[in-house]
């Protein structure tokens, strides 16, 4: 059985990387390379898997909730990704790159029975990226 | 081919075991512990898999529709989970334990050429359960 | 300038009235009158308007989030709208009482600056109901 | 006959008035007073008025996008409200200053035979702001 | 108390005007002009208002289901607009044009007490076009 | 990691085949077998997967978007399905039918880095057609 929990967070960003020329820069992000940067309303969508038990749950919700909270959400709602977000200091915060961070904070303090199976977000309507998780957090 | 079909269904629960004390209860379930109940408006995803026939389909609407309808839909909607549903008594009625259901009255009358292949519940537009179908009735 | 700000609940009502038989009640409310009841997600839009003050808002969003909360989200999330709500006692739990309650609710203890002007409430994706608010309470 | 035409947006803004203290700052506008600013996915929805002219249209659609894009989007689109907006210069980037900035930039250059009749920009699922067309652009 | 209810309906179209040459009907209508038609998902939004009965209701559900059911989506549902609708013959099928037609298709056979207020069809999420229902049938 | 992309058409069609008689076609489509043909909006979400590139990202958006423009959408959009579309002569445009076409048309010209992984369109809310794409053209 899988549960599929959806959290929402608000950041900014700006897609820039120092390996390239500002001309390079702006024909490969184009407008998310604005100097100042721009933002959205990201959706997380958590996914866990693992049998039912006996009072009829993949997981009780409120140990998974405590733990996007803690770990992500307190982390990156409300924040400039490419200022406030120690883990992505060096690389583009491109919501791939986000999702892996994501993906990081989880596992590494993963202390639920059920395993982490998916891990999505949506950037706008249009883009959504998905990972399966894996690793040794889960 | 996979063809995903939505339906939608109304209905009443509490979550309550006997198998804890009332203050186990209220930790573990929380609100969903109220002892009147509650409800959702529950979104139903049926997902089917085949091959595509000579008219251009994986599987005809018309029969996939009254199974659904006659064997899930008058017996959940708008009716309430623990005092309506005889497949549910003496388990607690968590949106698992509901997907549990709903497969087992699908596949115990399925007889549509394309295979059952997965089944989704969401209780909210925060919580999606899922599971793979299986077993004899596919 | 008006500021619509969105919340949600989970409930469960029976619509049922001693006034009718029960052949007439099942005529006029259909499957909403099952004996056990049903439930429903719904979305309640509450609607303030004013001027926008020096501080660029038409109202802060703390003591709306505070009042509502407090005034109506307690009293009716994971409920029984025919048992839990004294409010509704003696009237039919239909969405339409249902917004007459929670304007009543609001008006009484209405402490903001801004006024309140539409109160709009969805049972279901199908069914909205909306009222211009009005009273001494605004 | 009215025409509501939705367009999006992108755009970060942090929240903070010189006018008030560090403290006041925070407990006013909460997260989004955090230093480095955050972003949202705006929904814009442009209502336009009039009769049906005999080509069965209140308005052609191709001149209504080409003045939301020139005089709107390409100014708000992917861009820091606090820094690339010279109308917001001085006024903190709510999303109520940000639907006064708004209507001024279409009433200014309002060339349309119906009239601008409402303007709507949604920042979440959550706020919806909402202020009637009014003054001499219209 | 105004109840909104939502309605579905697919049709197809084609916009095209015998008054304007080739050249100006491309230029007017755009895409929407392509000779053998394309086609929509319709959402219709039926509000209705008046007083609360005495049974908790601004309108029973069934009459109202019937009478949209009956005079518009029986004739509009799996159309062609263009061939299918003699109400449309001799005028373009815009969705302007459509309003003023199930407009007309409804107070022509409005026998419910509340009256009918507005009326609203999205044509896609993009457009949504809105009339103050009006005149005698109402 | 996986990039999901919407994109969005409209297009109108009739279910018809020679191969049976009127009565069965009508049996076997319903409604959408009527003479004149309807339309919908459907909904495209193209998902390509591959390693995250040392810019950040799975695939460029701009290469993917105009593929998917110059293959699909131009010869889709706002197309009648039954007479606009030479690939799907011959066979009837049921959307499991215009899946499969949109697979041959994306992988016949596939020229990016990261693999198509699925192709998934919706006809309606109600009805989503998915497919694991395969094939040399990946």
């Amino acid at each position: 059985m899988r549960l599929t929990r959806r959290y929402r967070f608000s950041a900014s960003h700006r897609l820039h990387t120092p390996a390239l020329s500002e001309e390079e820069n702006y024909l490969l992000y184009g407008k998310c390379n604005n100097p100042y940067g721009h933002g959205h309303n990201y959706v997380l969508d958590i996914t866990v898997e693992g049998p039912v038990d006996r009072h009829g749950q993949v997981a009780p919700r409120a140990p998974l909730d405590e733990l996007v909270q803690e770990r992500v959400l307190a982390r990156l709602d409300h924040r400039n990704l490419n200022e406030d977000v120690p883990e992505l200091a060096g690389s583009v915060p491109t919501t791939e790159n986000l999702a892996s961070i994501v993906h990081r904070m989880l596992v590494e303090h993963w202390n639920l029975k059920p395993r982490l199976a998916r891990l999505r977000i949506s950037e706008t309507d249009r883009n959504t990226f998905e990972m399966e998780a894996s690793g040794d957090g889960q």
